[in-house]
């Protein structure tokens, strides 16, 4: 096994707020550990430990997924009224996914705001090749 | 596929120097992307943005990796002479590891801070079993 992220703090003013917020938008579960602790379970080997002691926002996550999740994801975000952009400094301008680069390269991306003003990112890569698909 | 972390932010103060550390202590390579953005390379589909606007610390990562990573990452930070503890409020104390929780469950973790005062934690979840081992 080589080294992976375990998990991350990520300060929040309320526990319920933000566990309401990623479990309509991203779909993630929250696994309460105590009055102030919960961690935000994103795969079997990391997750987001919420840390209820309050912040001023600013810190970044990016969330990569299929190209069918992040539509869903994005109708979600539309449906629910969140104020969203195409870059990192245009949330709110309700513009398309833009071109941005992440882990695997070059992806679609989209920013909003968490409850606390953290800025997250959804993206994808594209669909992968279907290896059964038909050649003309 | 399901939803993953792609990246995260961390700011630094200085690239070169977060790099350094980064690479001695945890074997992380960084690639250079702008003069104030790099990425340090965790797995193919995870890194770490380092964003070179200045920080004063707090953010906490922790890296999970298997027990004998784990103490080769250990030696290098005594080699270092780097401040370490057994848990998140004693680094300095230069205590064992000790048994915290993380995304897999109670481990033993190690803390220490980073060129920036970000707290860092290295942990492993033990040997996984051998399916090849002699029932006596």
């Amino acid at each position: 096994m080589a080294i992976e992220l375990d998990h991350v703090i990520l300060p929040v003013g309320d526990l319920a707020r933000s566990a309401a917020f990623y479990a309509e938008i991203l779909g993630l579960a929250l696994e309460p550990e105590s009055e102030r602790f919960a961690l935000l379970r994103v795969t079997p080997t990391f997750g987001i430990q919420l840390a209820a002691w309050g912040t001023s926002g600013g810190q970044h996550l990016a969330f990569g997924m299929s190209q069918h999740e992040f539509e869903a994801a994005f109708a979600r975000i539309v449906a629910a009224g969140i104020p969203y952009g195409g870059s990192f400094d245009t949330v709110g301008s309700m513009t398309e996914p833009g071109d941005e680069t992440g882990a695997r390269g070059i992806g679609k991306s989209l920013y909003f705001f968490d409850p606390d003003r953290h800025l997250i990112e959804i993206r994808h890569y594209g669909e992968p090749q279907r290896r059964d698909a038909p050649i003309d």
